[in-house]
């Protein structure tokens, strides 16, 4: 490992341009893991996206090679689960099924529009009308608004297609007001809670990712030292402009060995 | 003819709120419009809402009991197609029926996402998230981006359901940019058709709306007289923290009259 990273004992890695591209890993990712793990690092996996639960994720960080247990995977499906737990019981979910696999794991309840006292968001590709018809139903009734991430898009092998951030918007436009928390990066929920989990001090970790506005942003929000690396949506040229910087960039994560 | 209005010979009637509210008419409303017209004077209706066509408009104006002709009718579905008349050929549409149909009317062509040189975007209860992905994918192409209107919200008889501006609000977000062009109030787009194509002086005509935000302001802002009544939206406690105000405010359209 280069000595700059020595120092860290926790290493909590994005997946979408980190280890992987759509359906390919990124050279050199799959060994970097296993480095990291030999020299007795902690690796923790995080995303935004909330369509699969952790134990979808699980299921695709092997299916791509990367040896992986459901207690690393921090998704913002299992995260909006966490945040919810304890403080409703009822939820009217705009997502898909990872999203409400989660939900129910943690004892909540995928609701109708007229019981439910919270609303749930990410994205979802079956989304229709009378999804967001029902969702504002409820936050005109005063639901909790929470959205699993603000992406406001998602690579795809037709392109970009709209990310939860958009259904997100449409909703707030509607209610006339903001989702009351925003569970994914450039929020610190997933951050902390994957820390207090386990038991990890924040100066002992190191957030490395693709991304300026979620990534980096959310771990030096979270008070966490950030990598950043050009094997996703971020090029030198973006890092220029960037008005928060990375701790450290890299051309891709096995560089974080020589 | 209260004295205050007799200099007004053009009288520029919001629909929902003004003449009717869902499917009742406002007491005394069908009697003011006939007594405008008895007085010789124009009357034309405007409406953002673009699920409904001229002719459909026409249809609901009739099953009220309003006498009215097509051409007095101004729906953001016909002034979107009169926008685009010209500009553009291939549009990708996020809508109803009644938008396709005026789009066709002006020769314009309903087009698929690879083709469309322009979306426009109005309230579809049909919406899916294909539709919204392929709206995306035009956008992302470069395609002129035109909303019918921004209502957040539009009433219905289950209570407030999703507005066209939810909808243009989720592509916003996505595309990462706003609407090049908004037809409906409080744009003067449908105003200004409406003088131009009726040869209407600005300074001769009253617009009369039930909303601050929308009617009020587009009036203003096209240089015309407002009227406010209070039979829809507004209340006289919105109407004092009202940043824009009203020229009159009326109990209701029949306190046009005597």
């Amino acid at each position: 490992m280069k000595p700059e990273f020595a120092r860290f004992s926790a290493f909590l890695l994005d997946c979408d341009g980190v280890l992987w591209r759509g359906r390919e890993p990124i050279p050199g990712a799959r060994e970097a893991v296993e480095a990291l793990r030999a020299s007795g690092r902690k690796v923790l996996f995080f995303t935004n996206n909330a369509t699969l639960s952790r134990k979808g994720y699980l299921e695709k960080l092997r299916g791509l090679g990367f040896e992986a247990e459901v207690g690393e995977i921090y998704c913002s499906a299992y995260a909006a689960a966490a945040w919810l737990k304890g403080r409703v019981k009822k939820v009217y979910v705009v997502g898909e099924e990872g999203l409400v696999e989660e939900l129910e794991l943690a004892g909540l309840e995928a609701a109708g529009p007229d019981e439910a006292e919270c609303i749930v968001v990410g994205l979802d590709r079956k989304l229709t009308y009378r999804k967001l018809e029902e969702a504002l139903r409820c936050l005109i009734r005063g639901a909790l608004f929470v959205a699993t991430n603000r992406d406001p898009t998602l690579p795809t092998e037709r392109g970009l297609a709209p990310g939860a951030g958009a259904i997100v918007s449409a909703l707030e436009a509607a209610a006339g007001r903001e989702a009351d928390m925003v569970i994914g990066k450039p929020s610190t929920y997933m951050y902390e809670l994957a820390l207090r989990e386990h038991r990890i001090e924040p100066a002992t970790a190191l957030a490395v990712g693709d991304r300026l506005d979620t990534d980096v942003e959310g771990a030096k929000r979270a008070g966490l030292a950030a990598a950043l690396v050009l094997t996703g949506a971020t090029g030198l040229r973006e890092l220029e402009r960037a008005r928060v910087k990375p701790d450290y960039v890299l051309a891709s994560i096995r560089d974080l060995f020589e």
